[in-house]
């Protein structure tokens, strides 16, 4: 492999998400850690649709669009290291080995991009507590999650 | 036991952390979760210990005082519902029972708001670009951490 191609498409995601890679960090670590991310987003994201569907609890919706925006603009790319690509120390991951290959770096980048702008949206619609800005806002954050879902995440089922 | 009291306490919890008990997550869900959030902030307790020891990148230490402040206030309170006290839906848990007894409720959140006081106090810290600042505050998150961990956290080795 090209090296200097392939640590233009790390490097990409890294700068997307606006991190250093952590060279200190096992492949296994870098996976628990960036599902820990994830997992609390989904959690936050829950709290969201939740206050959608019924009481809308603008406090409770601000502090989870904050931590969801937090955590996207933490540096997860950084966990995306070589060796992260499959299970490593006793931690599956679902990545598909694509996210990796740098003929998809640039759309890694822009899937990445538009998540974190996303995130920020949704973290200041969140402040101005209006519930259809909010509901709109929080689509568009599902819609970047789900971008790279479908493209670069296993499915249970694969 | 007496509900009132029971309830008390868990609403002691809830109230430090700053958000309603969620009805409709399951127990082993609410493991998941807050592990999710105690895991992430680790990672990034981490990079900003990285940081102070070796070159201070301002940007990477902001982020990750943010995400550990936006994740501190995201209301985790919530995910120590009933039944979260011991392993649930596959879930194993390090807290221990002490936790959840009213006589301790007042402790509990007292620690809490230490952590959330400490946490908020990096992040602005962070924002300032201080090192020497940054390593006090940081020193003051760790160790609101580790007082909730002496007390209400089993040792690997228990």
């Amino acid at each position: 492999m090209n090296r200097l191609i392939a640590s233009t498409a790390i490097g990409v995601i890294a700068a997307a998400l606006a991190s250093p890679a952590s060279a200190e960090l096992k492949p296994g670590d870098q996976i628990e850690y960036r599902q820990a991310g994830y997992s609390f987003m989904a959690w936050n994201m829950g709290k969201i649709k939740d206050n959608l569907q019924g009481d809308f609890n603008q406090e409770q919706v601000i502090k989870a669009a904050n931590a969801i925006a937090a955590v996207a603009n933490s540096g997860m790319g950084a966990l995306y290291g070589p060796g992260t690509d499959k299970a490593a120390g006793g931690h599956k991951t679902r990545v598909k080995p694509e996210l990796f290959k740098p003929e998809n770096a640039e759309e890694v980048g822009r899937i990445a991009h538009e998540f974190l702008a996303a995130a920020d949206n949704l973290a200041e619609v969140a402040a101005e507590g209006d519930k259809a800005a909010v509901q709109t806002a929080f689509g568009d954050v599902g819609k970047a999650c789900k971008s790279c879902h479908e493209k670069f995440r296993l499915n249970d089922d694969d």
